[in-house]
């Protein structure tokens, strides 16, 4: 396949609260009140981890049909962690997260060393996964001035 | 402030489709069909665009008020480009984005100048910016099975 593009826009509504989409699918983004929003959806470094087990769990869903796995369940807990202090200015740390980790619950029959195998193919495979795990380049921003 | 954790869950349902939460806010993905899904919500690699728009959106709403900057709209298109082989396991092509940008567009009366001050600020200081255009510390899979 040729490199493939993903589009999606952003929009604010009222407050910190935003209304994102992309193909017709909309995603509401705010902040929790101690943040300065007014709590009508998730927040966008949550959204991310969303992401990135929805892309794991798209991954697991489409490899065990591959490797002949029967997966009765999968579900996925994620967390990351990150310094506030960062995108808030108050001091050098990073803005976004130092360290993300999950916890892969998988209900199947198959044998241990088969599900090793098949979660290292999740993890070395996963589009999000490696967006997040390794630096992504980032054009700096087009800026469209309305006067 | 000190370390924040933030978490989520994301469960397969059906086919490739998921669903994700993170604070009772849930989030449907899925792929669409050309890609083995059956297009009930965006896909991942969606996602983490939507969540990029979102972060920056939030921080171009929170920094106006403190640069007194009358910001009248403001919505971004963003766009980024992967190769599907590389999940595919077809070459070795990174799997995640290799590039991603954006246009921000603002409707305000303040100067030109102040407005790219103001997006500089936005693109220094974004959490999910961060975490896509540099790296994170991801930790291997912890592994629960039940048979």
């Amino acid at each position: 396949m040729a490199i493939t593009t993903f589009k999606a826009t952003a929009r604010r509504k009222k407050g910190l609260a935003v209304t994102a989409e992309a193909r017709g699918f909309k995603v509401d983004i705010d902040e929790p009140e101690k943040l300065g929003g007014t709590d009508t959806g998730m927040n966008p470094v949550e959204l991310v981890i969303c992401a990135l087990g929805g892309c794991q769990t798209i991954l697991a869903a489409s490899f065990a049909e591959k490797m002949r796995i029967n997966l009765e369940d999968f579900w996925i807990e994620l967390e990351g962690e990150l310094d506030p202090d960062g995108f808030m200015g108050l001091s050098d740390v990073r803005p976004g997260y130092q360290k993300i980790r999950y916890n892969m619950h998988i209900k199947s029959d198959a044998s241990e060393e088969k599900i090793k195998k098949f979660v290292e193919l999740i993890e070395k495979r996963c589009p999000v996964g490696d967006t997040i795990g390794n630096a992504v380049e980032l054009e700096k921003a087009k800026i469209t001035i309305e006067k």
